[in-house]
């Protein structure tokens, strides 16, 4: 999993279902009618190429005319998704190894993947559903076992997923995964994932770099020695970045100094030891796709909202987590099962799940070259907290939700209030479609909220880890 | 540890001892009649303070007169050395933990700080003699055991050194070397510092980054939970910066970007998962000063070469080690040894290792500030390889030696030729007076390998590590 963590300045939480909810409870595909036709981009531009008459260069400001189609009825983009595009060769499907395929963006791309074609492998340690045990919290919906949801994939789709479970910091096991699975692309979610907990103490701060830095680590070896031609879409986060005052670019920036000039590394200013460990791996990439030409792509995901894609709705057994805690929880998920504003606060790039899943397909349909260190900013949209707060509250208002909110110091290290302004084109150019937020409030999220609203566990949403207060000694975090 | 490894380009070898080498294995620290007493330098100055007419902007070109004064000799920089800087208290030597302070850097800043009045204690696991024990190598030079140093440095001088032996990766016994010694500076060399070595095999790889990041984290909790106004001196390394086309500025740059304007961390672009873990420590560095308060200092170090010390030339159980062997050694250590010179290659800074205890005390004399992240280029003088192995023999034939060069590959995988321009003017402006490499060559380097010519053992220098052949099957590298 490699979703980026928001901040939770919520606290007291009333949650009121009123009569419209009902329409919301009833099976969640529906929400796809909510779907707009109609709406407003700002500072880059969508290529939603035929429906669309636009210009050669990004305009400021223009409305774009999309249909409702959802994404994944859509014909994919150039080749075919799922086949190789070799032409003297029988098509046959892309082998697509998932690491930390149990997890929440991990668990819809596995599925997502599944369905468009590609031959599907999860490897996962499972350790996710330990840190909940740990923490003594739990996803808002009720997930399955992992053996559970596959064999339900099956019987729905007839696709097998095949699953291997262990650790991939343990090399002899991930050497016998390559050797038995042979993947052509690998997509690496398998990381400890949230910053607050890495930032709960020593151990958790250590267990965080040695675990994600290491493991990305023995996958590179991995794709060396087994697999040398195998893409690596590996999930980074848009908080790599910091939060510089220039505008940031998608991995590189282009630096005029002392009359000279170079294409250098952007550079970064992470704020946590989780946000670290993805800056660590970066840095590792880069240096393999150059010293041994592994073709690598590095999504810096923003922040990820959202239950539902097409295959996760299927069926029940089938649901993804949804994580509200104040370790793993985001901002928003809080949001959404509370009702919560700060002062004014740090903005992020966001998308929808729906959106990771396209954003990790289309990379593995468009590999990179071997050698090539790509980096894609994978977010559809920048909101500050507030923001977040007014769209919630305002979405909470037409489902008849009474949204009041109160506000909590920041746990975290940052500027309150700063620039922000990061790019994110590459992604839409190979033909990402996004799903925005004021759309998939209702459809996406407000509605799980109320139809688990008995599981809601309020003792769970508050933050419970400071960064200036993390020690030495191993701390027990519960709810 | 943490001097920077170059490369070697040399083979055969013909060491021949001329009539004039006699007074070159005389007691060593005859080598300081050679010290100039008019030099040029270039491209910035140096602040010999009163000894110098100088301007206030840096010149271009000018030639400044020194003492011959050993520079231990000299009056220490303001404040006095090894004491506290606060006078409403009595002076009382300030406490530096050394942790490294059996290896090659570590163990004459040790002594140097000792002899300066600090408070020493040296923190080594010890495992830096492993590793020659496991690849079959072994210093030039024969050193004692730490044990028997740290007897011989109280003897001569009355000054006792306190030892911890253990691994600050465990963090019970790093805890309680704090909680003991209770250190006003750290001065950080305990890493695995071979490039090559990081390059063997997919373990050593595997150790190097999880040895150094993780020691490196440890060090920091330490310093949070047990001594939080504890200045930290990280010894990184000038290859963090790889070779940009612009300039290479102190550890941060000023960019305008699209009409805005900040100065941010300088892009890094490490060559070897040993380099790598140096940058993934100064970003986790940096982040802890910000996040915590820490102060540190980065002195991102040049090739270090030399062998005495004022200090490591009292008696010769303090002899520093000498490392010519194909993982550990530097190119110009190994071309002292022989006599070598490969097609024109990538150019480095490199520094005398008398100008690595300076540089130490300085940064340690002149703390930085709680939250910051200081960031020193630790280099006096920039050399190509074929520069070095030019001047290696026109030092040998002054001292009768047959130089013969010869050419092979570059294990690594670098542009050959780049351009290389790093600034390095912090540390001179708190007053570092360089050893310059041509003076070095003669008194500290060549004698020492003609001194212990009978130790050589050829089969040790070849490169025995290639960038693009690192496995995953665990290598013995032997000599």
């Amino acid at each position: 999993e490699a979703i980026e963590m928001a901040h939770l300045l919520s606290t007291s939480c009333s949650i009121k279902l009123s009569s419209c909810c009902k329409r919301s409870s009833k099976p969640l595909n529906q929400g796809l009618e909510a779907f707009p036709t109609s709406f407003t981009l700002q500072a880059f531009k969508y290529p939603f190429r035929s429906l669309v008459s636009q210009g050669q260069k990004p305009l400021r400001n223009y409305t774009v005319r999309a249909t409702t189609l959802p994404i994944s009825k859509e014909a994919p983009p150039q080749p075919s998704s799922g086949t190789h595009q070799t032409s003297n060769e029988p098509s046959k499907p892309q082998r697509v190894m998932v690491i930390g395929g149990d997890g929440y963006c991990g668990w819809a791309t596995a599925l997502h993947l599944s369905n468009r074609g590609y031959e599907v492998a999860i490897v996962d340690s499972l350790i996710r559903r330990l840190f909940d045990h740990q923490l003594g919290v739990d996803s808002l919906t009720p997930i399955s076992s992992i053996q559970n949801r596959l064999r339900c994939w099956k019987s729905l789709t007839g696709k097998s997923i095949e699953l291997y479970i262990g650790d991939i910091c343990d090399f002899e096991f991930l050497s016998e995964t390559f050797q038995s699975f042979e993947p052509d692309a690998v997509v690496h979610f398998g990381e400890q994932r949230s910053a607050p907990y890495s930032m709960i103490d020593r151990s958790r701060a250590v267990f965080t770099q040695n675990n994600n830095v290491i493991g990305t680590l023995n996958v590179l070896f991995a794709i060396k020695e087994f697999r040398e031609q195998c893409h690596l879409v590996k999930l980074g986060t848009m908080g790599e970045y910091g939060t510089p005052n220039i505008d940031i670019e998608e991995g590189y920036i282009t630096i005029t100094h002392n009359g000279r000039t170079d294409t250098l590394p952007y550079p970064k200013q992470a704020n946590s030891f989780y946000h670290l460990s993805k800056v660590h791996d970066s840095n590792n990439i880069a240096f393999t796709c150059k010293a041994w030409g592994i073709r690598a792509t590095d999504l810096n995901q923003g922040v990820v909202y959202g239950v539902r894609t097409d295959e996760t709705e299927m069926h029940e057994e089938l649901c993804n987590r949804f994580d509200y805690d104040g370790v793993f929880g985001t901002a928003l998920n809080r949001f959404c099962v509370q009702a919560a504003v700060g002062h004014p606060l740090t903005t992020r790039g966001y998308l929808d799940i729906r959106d990771t899943v396209q954003c990790v397909e289309l990379a593995i349909a468009n590999p990179a070259q071997p050698g090539d260190f790509r980096v894609f900013n994978q977010f559809t949209e920048q909101f500050s907290v507030n923001e977040l707060a007014t769209l919630v509250t305002k979405a909470g208002e037409k489902l008849g939700l009474n949204v009041q909110t109160i506000t909590v110091p920041n746990p975290r290290v940052e500027a309150e209030e700063h620039y922000y302004n990061a790019k994110h084109t590459k992604l839409v150019e190979l033909g990402l479609e996004p799903h925005l937020l004021s759309d998939s409030l209702q459809d996406s999220l407000l509605n799980f909220t109320i139809k688990y609203k008995d599981r809601v566990d309020t003792k769970q949403i508050m933050p419970s880890v400071s960064w200036r207060k993390i020690g030495v000694k191993p701390k027990t975090i519960t709810a």
